[in-house]
């Protein structure tokens, strides 16, 4: 009936994603403490930080520093986050980091332009600019990405099929200029995801694209993160962006009730239950998850950092 | 696939479940307040209060203060809960509750000794005179809980057969003396329940006994509580304990962070976007739950009241 993957992989967002929203600024040495101690929980992927300009997000304005002052570890892959050429450039100039192309289109041409001030044809016709950006920097394009996949709070529902056609889209383009994506990422960018969602948009690109490997990007705004994130295994996705003790939220209305990813921790015990490998230490995820919640220094939304795992329960009943 | 209800019914915890374990007073009128508001959201059925010992239980000293404070609502359940004989008729002479019987098996060993000082065997000998008492004052035993019975903090995981072991017990000794249960209970008091879980425990005990209408008690102490909702859903599960605003639960480490029920406006907000009737309000009681986090003067876990929902949203798109 369902069809878990036994081994899901998990790209670490936090310290991007997540200290990007807090209002009080982030010592550099806190970043690293916490980009350290997650290379240590044997994740495979860390989003160390963000090349936005230092005036727009004066937060993310140590990018480089937090690059130069980070311990890389063996095995694990670290990225960044760019908006633009600039931003590129800075990110190849730290000499550390595994940068990747990446393709996005949107479900919503409301949220497109507001965020980007684009129309749709603009954001497909701007696609070949960025592959030839990356090809002159010797960087592979492997993955697509659609944001608002499962609804926007401008436009409303998103219909399947415009996701499907914004996946052709995107393969199509590639496919024109040279590259071929292999990953194709589906952004809950502002949490209209289901359980019954997730199956259809999942269920609609896998059956037209079968070989085509997907990756959830979900929010935990309106509190069904890890059902959709459930939903997304019983479909076999094995490929989720998380937020280390959901750094982004913050249950705080001063912070505007933000939520952000779900808990890369509370996520990772569902697998760990659930006998799907991570390849993960939840021991040290949640010790990393309370190192996050000192440094931001007010309560994140995960779970797991106070409730502890039944792998750590199990083991101290066997030892009585 | 699945078996999704046409309608849910909820127990609303909250102003029991929630206000118990708050460390500062809440004061009577505050409480009352807060079964008033939700009263006026459509839910079926509130816990108003528990008549434990005032010294063991300071915070619940108020209870008869509360019941005779509130502005019961036609259409809506009070109830209550009590311990003992005591605790019984000091919810029978406040005269304004609605009044149900529930004999309770524990799946635990170890934890039924630790909270009732009871063996098993003790434990099920105790049930035939909680049925006489309360044939003694006409109040009809429809009711059996299980405690625990996905798992324990001090024996582990629990085996499906255990659980039925339970339920036949409560059955036959219900019917053993007169009664006949309708509703029966599944506790995850201490919150090992995965999706997984839900499905074997419900599923086993739905083969057994098709017709006995089935309850789900969720903590979110781990995060999967609405995963966890949601596959008691998919199940065909109708009945469902949750707490507004998800009181009980708490993300500050001072409170040893603790996690409450399933927040209600979280679960009704699933509910509504599959297509399940709840009765509730959704905007109202999402207003409870704030007027819960104002009253307890810290986040709540609960994560509608400030995410929002989606009906809200498409309402405004609609009128755009």
């Amino acid at each position: 009936m369902t069809n878990l993957p036994p081994r899901v992989f998990i790209k670490e967002e936090g310290p991007r994603e997540g200290f990007q929203i807090e209002r009080a600024p982030i010592p550099t040495a806190d970043k690293i403490r916490l980009v350290d101690a997650l290379s240590d929980t044997g994740v495979g992927h860390i989003q160390v930080t963000s090349f936005v300009h230092p005036q727009k997000v004066p937060g993310m304005a140590d990018a480089e520093a937090v690059v130069a002052g980070m311990t890389p570890r063996a095995g694990v892959r670290y990225s960044g986050l760019w908006l633009n050429q600039r931003g590129l450039e800075r990110a190849i100039a730290t000499g550390r980091l595994d940068l990747e192309g990446k393709l996005t289109l949107y479900a919503s041409n409301v949220f497109l332009q507001r965020n980007q001030n684009r129309t749709p044809d603009q954001q497909r016709e701007a696609q070949p600019a960025l592959i030839a950006m990356y090809q002159a920097h010797g960087i592979p394009v492997r993955t697509g990405f659609v944001t608002a996949a499962f609804g926007c709070n401008f436009e409303g529902d998103v219909d399947p099929a415009r996701v499907m056609g914004l996946v052709g889209d995107m393969l199509s383009i590639a496919a024109d200029h040279g590259e071929s994506l292999s990953l194709m990422g589906l952004g809950d960018t502002m949490a209209w995801a289901t359980p019954e969602r997730i199956r259809r948009v999942v269920g609609a690109v896998r059956e037209r694209w079968p070989d085509l490997e997907l990756s959830l990007h979900l929010h935990d705004t309106r509190g069904l993160g890890i059902a959709n994130a459930m939903a997304g295994l019983e479909m076999g996705v094995r490929h989720y962006d998380a937020a280390v003790g959901g750094l982004g939220g913050c249950p705080f209305a001063a912070h505007g009730g933000a939520a952000g990813n779900i808990a890369t921790e509370d996520f990772v015990f569902l697998c760990e239950e659930l006998g799907i490998k991570t390849g993960m230490d939840l021991e040290k995820l949640a010790e990393c998850a309370r190192l996050a919640e000192s440094i931001v220094g007010h309560p994140l939304p995960g779970k797991i950092k106070t409730g502890g795992s039944l792998r750590a329960l199990r083991a101290k009943i066997a030892a009585a």
